[in-house]
């Protein structure tokens, strides 16, 4: 079994107003030296098997079909071994 | 400067909604092999600074003030100094 840890990532060239409001709301709190604040998501999820390179294959199409939108978004994720 | 990724997740014995409704598609999808499905945030942002313990101080009162919820939510973060 795998633990696969999914973080997904605006690509750079898309605006993040949610974002931008957290900047804001960080700046109203007095962490004037805060910048570049973009939000993505997070997500862990286990794949029952022992093989590491289908794990690997289809955590990468799980994302590219599901989890991140291709159009606005990029993806990275790790795969750690772990007991069932 | 440092570039601080910060990860923030569902306390475990908080229910995941959000997690369930996407193990359901995935596995609607054909991935039956995938459970455990827990979705979080993902935030990257930029501190200006050269002390490094100033920064993680920060970006801990930054979490606990505004961009985590203490009550079901928990943290955790990386620093990496980056240049301006």
């Amino acid at each position: 079994m795998f633990l696969a840890r999914i973080y997904i990532t605006l690509k750079p060239a898309v605006n993040d107003p949610q974002g931008l409001t957290v900047q804001n709301g960080l700046h109203s709190l007095g962490y004037a030296s805060v910048a570049d604040v973009r939000i993505g998501k997070y997500l862990e999820l286990r794949v029952a098997g022992d093989d590491a390179g289908q794990a690997e294959a289809d955590v990468a199409r799980m994302c590219d079909q599901l989890l991140a939108n291709p159009v606005i978004e990029e993806f990275r994720f790790s795969l750690e071994a772990v007991a069932e």
